[in-house]
């Protein structure tokens, strides 16, 4: 099982990476985790330049030894080549999963809407960073490595279609190349401590 | 020349209220200038209920005593009554001048994309509140009462099209029935100390 991590937005750090490297190698020791060394590029407060993240990302994508792709973390930046990395993707791609949430959405609901099969809105190994991150970075590895049925929402029913957002990411790619057709879904959004204002605002349109 | 203001969006204050008023009779005797009783409600942060900002700007619109529609100041909330107020204008309403800017957009674009032919984006009664604002204010009266030319922003180019907004708020209408069509036009945005990552979002919508 190998899982292949590509950093789209913003910068990444070796500290991050680490955290996400002892907790695989002590938990699931069956997984191989592979940093792509784009993820330590940083270009201003991007993970490299636009091409760089572009071009790590189809190279996992479109890599058959790769059995998932896990977005490093959130921040900025995904949008600035989803519609262009997408149409670069080739069948081998559609055959893996993809995690991530924030502003990876770009991303996730492009591939949604290219007809991906295999996305998941979820942890990523930045939250290592954060206070009881590591518990989400398990459920993320046990979603990555098995579909471990316990890492999912316990509230999603079968039979149904679900999508999740940040808001902003969300309402940013309305009109969009990447705006997938989400006719009949459940939205989970996933913003907390936001003005309520801005989500109303978001909610609007 | 009879110029009414309601506020669709946050509250608004009597301090600000007579600091344009006197303004204006010190400079624009030929103006009445009236504020609508529900400039002066507030419910939680909104200038008064959804329904209550709704009526007074549908009742000043279509009242042909006014010659032009003043919006008190943004914050947020016309989008919550835009539409359905935008119905519900008759005739009379289009041959006024509409001014405001910031929240105020949500109901400009609908009012656009309605065809009304007399819109501007510029300062609004709340400016009076702010370092430099009486100049603001000043401009604005200019072009409520006579359209002064001085009063327009100079780059303008006659026989072009032009839209101007905050990025937020044109965002956040596209795809909804408020969106105007906006092709061929120069878009001019607001916004100033922005984030730069918040203004590429934007532009990439």
């Amino acid at each position: 099982m190998r899982i292949g991590v590509v950093a789209p937005s913003s910068r990444f750090s070796e500290e991050a990476a680490n955290r996400v490297r002892a907790l695989a190698a002590a938990e699931f020791p069956r997984v191989e985790l592979v940093f792509h060394p784009q993820c330590f590029l940083t270009h201003n407060h991007f993970a490299g330049s636009d091409e760089a993240r572009a071009a790590a990302f189809v190279d996992y994508a479109n890599d058959p030894a790769f059995d998932a792709l896990w977005f490093a973390r959130g921040g900025y930046g995904s949008n600035r080549f989803a519609e262009e990395a997408i149409d670069a993707l080739t069948p081998t791609a559609r055959e893996k999963g993809y995690l991530g949430y924030s502003d990876a959405g770009f991303l996730l609901a492009g591939l949604y809407r290219a007809g991906f099969p295999s996305l998941a809105h979820g942890p990523m190994p930045q939250d290592a960073m954060r206070e009881g991150g590591e518990a989400a970075v398990r459920r993320a590895l046990a979603w990555l490595a098995d579909g471990a049925e316990d890492s999912l929402e316990p509230e999603l029913e079968r039979g149904r279609s679900y999508a999740a957002f940040n808001l902003t990411v969300l309402t940013h790619l309305l009109g969009t190349p990447l705006e997938p057709d989400l006719s009949d879904h459940v939205l989970l959004i996933e913003d907390v401590s936001e003005h309520t204002y801005r989500t109303d605002r978001a909610m609007f349109q």
